[in-house]
């Protein structure tokens, strides 16, 4: 999936889903929004956290956004390719899959960035 | 995926599957089925007991089933969001992506059926 | 494990883990808490969810303590092995062990409460 | 998914992660791939390993590409429906999605071998 | 975990378990236990895939029982190191416990029954 | 568990395994070893992604492992609060009693250390 297209997904299903659902839904994206919040650990050490955990839990849309956000915090190929290798060694072959989807779009984030 | 395809995909795909499957498949299918039959819990609890556990073993195809079932035992959107909510706690913000699609399929189910 | 030896272990780790946690953790607790609290859906089902959804996730301790919010909630037990059931159908025979360890629990929560 | 469009797929993209991929994720790839090698198990029986171990951890890809080498390895339907039994018992009814999607994708592959 | 002391344990709480059951689950401890009958497939084969499958989903109870049925189908250690490695690399490192303590109770029932 | 007890039998039971295993389980251990070592991204991050990693696929040897490597690196009780809060809201509530357990492990550790 092309970053732009993930995006706007992902957008207008999160609104939907924030307007149909109850007040404890909603507390329980408050916390996940700020478990990533510089804190004693920077932002770019927490992205990174967020990405290895979706890696070896095996969720695309997860992974896809965690990678935006590492892309965002300037974290650079050299460390992300091995942040990508921990998760591939902790969660095994099975994880396969979701690292190719996750080097495409690292690809795609780069290219996009590159021609604004 | 929209209510009227997954039906279709589904019922075409499970005809294959039970033509080409041996006994021992053949009779997981039928326990499958039986295990949300009405008994001691009625078939409304049970959809909800389905609907839970496909959330938080993250299965779209699953998920949608249940939101189906959930939806003819006529579970209203209260209910099911307090079911979603329950699984989202268990199973962590890796279940959001579903929760997502769990929560325009059952929008989709809506207005087919105000269609009618 | 005995319930009064899982309680007494469970009480002691979680103020331990309440006094070194930062607020984060303590919201997720709260949120956790109320996820069961009655609302559209009545306690009992509730407790159901919990414990189906800590079935087909494999985890003792969370079996044990919707058990017990079970058996206080005075589900019996033949609803509680059409639960089982469906979480043992859903997550298949690699379930198996904690539905084994679940019926002991159950017994020795049955018993405990007999001697009262 | 179509058995030639996802052998292209594969290909593009391990193509794309072997180049961008740092020397450690380059060794895990090297380390897959002699897993399944000949040895004091037959290539059959190991690719009847790789088979269920996908199915019980759900990953379609990887059912997909050991689905391909099951077929090459001369594997018979009736041998992969008691592989595939064994998967859906140990991994329960969440199991099923996958199922029916390898079915149709070992009709595919008998379709194509008949075509040529 | 030792052989005997395990033996035991299991025997006793599938007796509890099929005392309190209900007909459902009776009936898939009988699935369960027909998916490993030889069949096209022979019984060590099946065995085997039983036990890789057992170990990507990481159950210690299920990996012993399958470590028995493969000592008994006479499958020796050359052969189980190639299936255990194929787990490891399919499901990472995080199954590296599991084989520590795998490689022990294989250790175990070699000498039990050298011991005979 | 206490963390002399667990070091203990950790070190034991991979020298069986060492031992028995065939070359490609070795290799598999000498990637796991190098994946964590200082590169792009420094010790103590790669340690904090192995335990994030654990603690969401809920596996207390592997948590015990990395909580000893972060606390040999110096990482500090904000830091990895910080980091188990991610683990928590990404994995859910079923990361709990790990949670529980990790941190009484890193309590055992601190009190072993204050001892020297």
């Amino acid at each position: 999936m092309k970053p732009k297209d993930f995006k706007e997904m992902r957008k207008k299903l999160t609104e939907l889903t924030l307007e149909r659902s109850n007040l404890n839904i909603k507390r329980f994206f408050a916390l996940d929004h700020s478990a990533y919040e510089e804190g004693a650990l920077d932002a770019k050490t927490k992205e990174l956290l967020g990405l290895v955990a979706s890696m070896v839990l095996r969720c695309d849309d997860c992974i896809y956004y965690h990678l935006e956000q590492c892309f965002n915090a300037k974290i650079n190929t050299e460390e992300l390719m091995e942040a990508l290798n921990i998760a591939l060694v902790v969660g095994g072959s099975i994880v396969i899959p979701h690292l190719r989807r996750a080097i495409k779009y690292w690809e795609d984030l780069s290219y996009d960035s590159s021609q604004v």
